[in-house]
């Protein structure tokens, strides 16, 4: 299994603020269960970590996650995608097409 | 120039902790730097994003930075070495070998 680096954005802003935050849409049950998910897998401990960030940008978008060195970027993501994610691309190679918002640059970036 | 996401942890613990951590060893002011200098500069603001992060593993070699998707390494940052890490890596596409302590995954992981 190759080696990955899942970054999971965690930023929290206070409720009613305009741009919103992953952590307010649930990024950190993400992370919880990202991180639970790879420390109960012998073969997934081994070749990925996982790491929580502050903001990643795409804020609209979120709960952002980024995948490297793939640099796959996930948008949208909702807690019941995790086991897609940890099993199609952490463990088979194959991004989740359905959730990959961006590849290479971030969303939006020039 | 190419994209590259930067990542610095900037993880808090409290003095006297066993572990110590990245930001007791002056991280958040080599995340400022780095954000400064790739906010004043028009080529790395179109090409470059940091993201400050939670722990990142290598806790004893901190402050600890990586940057994908060369998944790059590097360890015992001082905020004396942005310019260069700037300059070499970020611009020049040349990583400062002397604060590489790792390639690919991160330094210790099995």
């Amino acid at each position: 299994m190759e080696f990955r680096h899942v970054f999971v954005c965690v930023n929290q802003r206070p409720p009613g603020h305009p741009m919103g935050s992953c952590a307010e849409k649930g990024s950190r049950d993400i992370y919880a269960k990202l991180m639970e998910s790879i420390q109960m897998d012998p073969e997934l401990f081994m070749s990925v970590i996982v790491t929580p960030t502050g903001c990643l940008g795409p804020c609209g978008l979120g709960p952002t996650i980024v995948v490297y060195p793939d640099a796959v970027w996930y948008g949208n993501v909702r807690l019941e995608d995790v086991p897609e994610i940890v099993n199609s691309h952490l463990k088979g190679g194959k991004p989740v097409d359905r959730l990959v918002v961006s590849k290479g640059k971030p969303p939006g970036m020039f």
